[in-house]
Parts: C-alpha cells; sequence; structure tokens
C-alpha cells in the first residue's frame, strides 16, 4: 500500500513519515486525513493539478478520508498587488460560483461525494484580531522570507506588502483546524505545507506529513503547466483538443507525461519508455498517452474519434481535405452581412483573447476561403459556405 | 506661537508642516488634534517622558486637543518574545488600572480633564480579520524593516516574529482613526509615527505632522533614561530622590537638563548655560535645576527642604550629623523580636527588589548602628532606636 502511494511523489516530509502515520493510524483505528487546499480564483483544472488529484484517488481508493479546504477567505480578501488599491476582491457570490466549479472539475478525478469539502472562512472569519497576532507571534519573518519567491523579490527589492507574509501563516493555520495528517500539493507548496507542521506543533498536535508531487511541465516542454502560460491540457479540455496538445508536446517530455499523465500500470509504463528507447517513432507513443489521457476524462469511444480526427487534420497536408466544423450562421451574435474579419474570428475561437486574434491576423494565421488576410479590421462576407481557418488547428465552416 | 512650539523639539515632518496645520485648521476655525499613544504596561513616567508630555502642556495652553491613546488592545496581546510561548498577556483589568496610573501620572504635567482619553481595543479589537489583511496589504515588509531596531534584529539573524512587524501599522491605523493632525513622540518614535502618515494618506486624510522630541539622557550621562536602565527621576519620585538623583548627574549633562527638564523661561535658561560657561561651580546650577523640577512636580517649600536635607545628608561628612528618618516599628510587617537583616531592609526600602538588597548587604552596603552586616540571613534585633543605614543615601531609625 505505501509503495503505491509513494509511487512518482517528489518530496515527503519526513521522508519516513508517511510509514508512522499509516501505522500511528492503524494503531487508533482510525483513517487517515489528506488536506488538498485551493483558492476558488477562475478555476481551470489542467493535467498538472491532476498530478496531485491522482494521488488524492489513491488515498481514496485506500479508504482514507480527503478534505478539500476551499480558500473563501483569501479569495474574498483578494490579492491587492498594487501598494495603495485593493484588487476588486471576490464576493461571495463570486467564491462560491468558482467553488462549485471547482469541485466539479475535482469529480473528474476524484470522488467528490467521499471526500469533505470545507471552507476556511468559516474560521478566519471569526478569528479575532487578537489571536490573528497570537498566530503571528509564532512565526519570524526570516523564517517567510526563505519562501524562494519572497526571497527573491525581497533580495531584487520587489515589493512584498505585508498581508502576502500572512498567507502561509493561514494555510499553515488551515492544518491545525481541521487536524489532517498529510497536506498535498505540488512541489512548489512544500514552503507553505512545512508552516502547517510548524504550526500544528505549536498548537500540541502531531505535525502533518508534507507530500509534494512534480509539477507537471506544460507542452512547451519548459515552464510548468499553468493557465497563465498558455501551455496547459484542460481537464475539461475536448478530446480533440486533448489529443492535439497532447500530439504537440516536445519528445523530451514523453516519459514524464507517462509517469504523470495516464493511468497505465506500472509494467506498461516501463514499456512504453523501453519502446521509445528502442528507437519507436515517438508520435506513435503520443497517440497512445493521448488517447489514454482522453480516456480518463472522456471515454474510450472519444479516444478513437479524436485520433482519426487528428490524422485527418494534421497527417493530410492538403487543408480541403481536413474536416470543417460547422458553423450555424445564426449562432453568431450581432450577426451582418459582413463582419471585420478581427470580430468573425474572434466569435469563433473566443476562448482566445480580441489582442491574440488580432496579432494572429497580421502575423498571417487567418485564411478566408483559402485566401489569407492580414487586417484584422477588413470587412468579410458573412455567408453560407464560407470556410475559416484559423491558426494551424481550426477549421470552420458557416453554414 | 509657532516658535514656541518649535523649541527644542527635533524632528518636525514635514519641516513647514506644523506652519501649515496651523493655518489650515485657522481657516476652518478648529483646533489641532495633538495625538501621543502610550502602550499600559506598568508606567512608571520619568523626566524623559515629560520633554513629551511637557510640548502637549503648550499645545493644551494654546487652546488645541490632545488625544490620549491608550494602547489597550496591544497591552492585552503581550509581547510574546519566545517563538513558541506568548508572554502572560494582560488581562483588562490590569490594563484598565495600568491606564489609571498612567493617566494619574500624566496630571503632572499635562490638564488631563480637558484631554481626551482613547482606548484603541474600542476599534482593534473589532477589526475584521479582513480589514487587517487589507491593512497589511497597504505596507510592504521591506519597508518595516528599515525601522533601525528590526533591521539590526535581521541582519544579525535575531527572530523578529511577525506580529511585531504588525505594531507600526496599528500605531499608524490608530491616527487614521482619532484623525489627528500632529503625532508626537520621542525620535525613536519617527518610524512608527511616519507609518501614521502613509496610512492615514491611503485612507484619503490629510497626513499627520510627526514632532519628535530628543530623547533626555539618564543619569548615568550616557544611555536615555529609561525604567530598564534605573536611570530615571520619576514623576512620582520624593523630593529628596529628585534632589539626589539630580545633584548625581554629570557635569555634560547640565545643558541638556537646563532645557530638557525645567520650566525656566528662554532668558533664565540662556543664563545659566552662561553662568556654567564663566566656570561658576556647577554644584550650585545643579541645586537650581533640583529645585525647579521639584517645584514643578511638588512645591517650592518642598524643594526648600529637599536642598536642606541634601546638604545635612552629604555635604556634612559624619553620619552621625545626618537625620535618620523615622520608622515606625508598628508600621513593620510580621513583626517580630528579630528578623533576618534581608528582610527588614527589603521592608524599609521596598521599591527595591529582594535579590537587589541581598546583594547590597553581601556587598557591604548595609550598617545597622554603624555596625557593616554582610550575612542577609543574620538575625538582627527590632527594637527602639535601632539605625539603619542602608546604601549612600538611606538612613532609617526604628521608633
Amino acid at each position: 500500500m505505501i509503495r503505491i502511494l509513494k509511487e512518482n511523489a517528489e518530496i515527503i516530509l519526513p521522508q519516513n513519515g508517511l510509514e508512522e502515520k499509516a501505522v500511528q493510524a492503524g494503531k487508533e483505528n482510525r483513517k487517515l486525513i489528506i488536506k488538498l487546499g485551493f483558492d476558488p480564483t477562475a478555476p481551470d483544472l489542467h493535467l498538472g493539478h491532476a498530478v496531485v488529484l491522482k494521488k488524492l484517488k489513491q488515498f481514496q481508493e485506500l479508504g482514507h478520508q480527503v478534505i478539500i479546504v476551499v480558500g473563501s477567505f483569501t479569495a474574498r480578501i483578494g490579492d491587492p498587488t498594487g501598494k495603495n488599491k485593493a484588487r476588486q476582491p471576490l464576493n461571495a457570490e463570486e467564491v462560491k460560483h468558482n467553488a462549485e466549479t471547482y469541485i466539479s472539475q475535482l469529480a473528474k478525478v476524484i470522488d467528490v461525494e467521499k471526500a469533505k469539502i470545507v471552507f476556511n472562512s468559516d474560521w478566519l472569519d471569526a478569528l479575532p484580531f487578537s489571536e490573528v497576532i497570537q498566530l503571528m507571534s509564532q512565526v519570524t519573518v526570516a523564517q517567510l522570507l526563505q519562501r524562494n519567491d519572497f526571497s527573491k523579490r525581497f533580495t531584487e527589492n520587489i515589493p512584498i506588502a505585508m498581508h502576502e507574509l500572512v498567507y502561509p501563516i493561514l494555510q499553515g493555520f488551515d492544518s491545525v483546524q481541521i487536524e489532517c495528517d498529510i497536506e498535498m500539493g505540488g512541489t512548489d507548496q512544500l514552503f507553505n505545507c512545512t508552516m502547517g507542521r510548524q504550526l500544528q506543533e505549536i498548537h500540541g498536535r502531531s505535525p502533518q506529513i508534507v507530500m509534494c508531487m512534480p509539477l507537471l511541465k506544460g507542452l512547451d516542454g519548459k515552464e510548468k503547466m499553468s493557465k497563465s502560460l498558455k501551455n496547459t491540457i484542460g481537464l475539461t479540455d475536448t478530446p480533440n483538443e486533448m489529443f492535439g496538445k497532447t500530439m504537440s508536446i516536445p519528445d523530451t517530455l514523453i516519459n514524464e507525461f507517462i509517469d504523470l499523465t495516464t493511468d497505465f500500470s506500472v509494467e506498461e509504463k516501463e514499456n512504453l519508455k523501453l519502446r521509445i528507447k528502442d528507437g519507436e517513432n515517438p508520435m506513435y507513443i503520443k497517440k497512445l498517452i493521448a488517447k489514454n489521457i482522453i480516456t480518463q476524462y472522456h471515454d474510450p469511444e472519444s479516444a478513437e474519434q479524436a485520433e482519426m480526427f487528428f490524422t485527418n487534420q494534421f497527417q493530410n497536408k492538403n487543408d480541403d481535405e481536413k474536416v470543417f466544423e460547422p458553423v450555424s450562421l445564426n449562432s453568431l451574435n450581432n450577426r451582418q452581412e459582413s463582419m471585420t474579419l478581427s470580430e468573425l474570428c474572434h466569435q469563433l475561437k473566443n476562448k482566445e483573447s480580441k489582442s491574440f486574434i488580432r496579432r494572429l491576423i497580421i502575423n498571417g494565421g487567418i485564411q478566408i476561403n483559402h485566401q489569407k488576410i492580414t487586417d484584422p479590421d477588413e470587412k468579410v462576407a458573412v455567408t453560407k459556405g464560407t470556410k475559416i481557418k484559423i491558426g494551424k488547428r481550426s477549421f470552420f465552416e458557416l453554414l
């Protein structure tokens, strides 16, 4: 059991802590309590998050108790970056909405019915200022400034507002409140999770085990997968998106994807890695990875269809042979006989920002009926049969 | 008017701020509001505090409004210095008691009837955590670490607990709450007072003027006057104590004492300094200073008597010629026919700690009937006529 739980984990602190906690819980005839915290700010879970979630799922499958701590307090306050102005804080309604979205995405990996969902505003809202001060007295400034990002900013004279230093303390206090045995996170959470250990000890509790999963790299193969870097595969991406994006990863990322994104058995994983090593075309392995991912988040049929679509779209060279996604004229907003190119493209790809679309047009990334147009403000006829190619992968036909 | 107010002030920030505030208040036909804050922890005001209080008195005499902010919030929390344990916080009862003691001592200088006394727990107790965070977002870590003592500790790796950094923010927030025009303090308060300016501006108010008075040196002539250094002249000291202590200051301190502790006129002050310069025996000038101080905190008769007592005690060499302070046998607690020397001396000098008394005995500082006794546990007869000399200045006779 412990072997499975330790698989892929990059940091377990203290090293033998997991075994000891398990033995202790066994003696006390109780489940382990595993914490995962998140701030409900515009959630959009991707395969990077799933690395941690899949580990939580393993704990669940072994009968342990997962507690999801929604950072409703933190999120409602907002995170003012300027010195004089606070960012517009989220209101209670928005927090609730975001939390629901997040939890519905969690359900793609873990059993949310069995997980306990708690909101840290339940204890932080009511925390008297005198107890806040008490809590802050238990942590030193130097200790907080050791956190990598704080340390870097401090050294480079980039302002750190005082309340930013308080966040790790609050995250640690959450662990005190829910009395968890283990806190899960990415390796970037090591510092904050360690704060939980410290505060639990000060409050006379057994300190939690910190378990950090590796940070999955994004599609660029360089930076960690992150929404702001636009290098993600989202858990709610369509099968075609998942397939195409997986095929786009650099070959150097294949082993990492095998380990962290698929649910192949250990033996299957080793076998795939061997095939790469033996010189097999990486494209075939990527296809297997892509289908495995789609099967996890959609179903096997969608995985097959996505493969066919991909082969059709990208492996046949001629645009005319592509499948164009039909778009009803009636589905367009404010439709007129002609629209500016940028407006039309933005409606078809509304996940992208307007400025992104304009740049794409100017850089020659858009074709109308196989004609490149580079003026975003050019009016184009909006009529049945118009074919629009946006970027390398998106093909639409107005009907 | 402004000339008087500026007299002796070491820092006025911004430099012309006082004039501008006065003009502004004049236009608005209102009084200036001058803030002085203090933490009600075991108050014992001395001439160092009086430097600031005398300045407040001048503002009062010109018709302005003094507000005393009692740091009842800070004091109830306590100031835990260890990392894991908070110092026993003061309870509400103790805070109230200390505040009353403090205010009664204030009355020795300012008109407390005309001053407004407020307690910062009135607004800080009820401050929701979310607003605490908001407040902290308005100040950066680097800024707080610029405060001299923090900077020194940070550089020398001496732990600074997070809540310590919050104190200057709270002091600044007090200024926002009471909407003061001027905050008074010693020069060691410059940083904290400047925080008030910053927070008032962020909260859309006109920033306060910071007015810092010099820190009076203590009897040693080296360190600032401070209870913990035992180099003070207390506002509640007896006339004899005030006289003796003033006579004990080094000659280098005379000019500073003339300026900061007396209420001589500007001309009289200049004249005294000239007399020193012209080679007059400094002892005569010190006597004038001592009598001036006693007249301020007691009355002119007490000043005369103290001078006579001093002359008798210290300028006549023979102990037999001293005046022994009569102590009734009945006034002793748990009186028995004989008591240990340390117990007897401690009852006579109960302002000193027991350990201080024991050390004094062991070091030969105590005489019973002109006989030195160096064993603190030796039993001495407690009878009428017993003469006890404690240290250099205290003479008692049991009656």
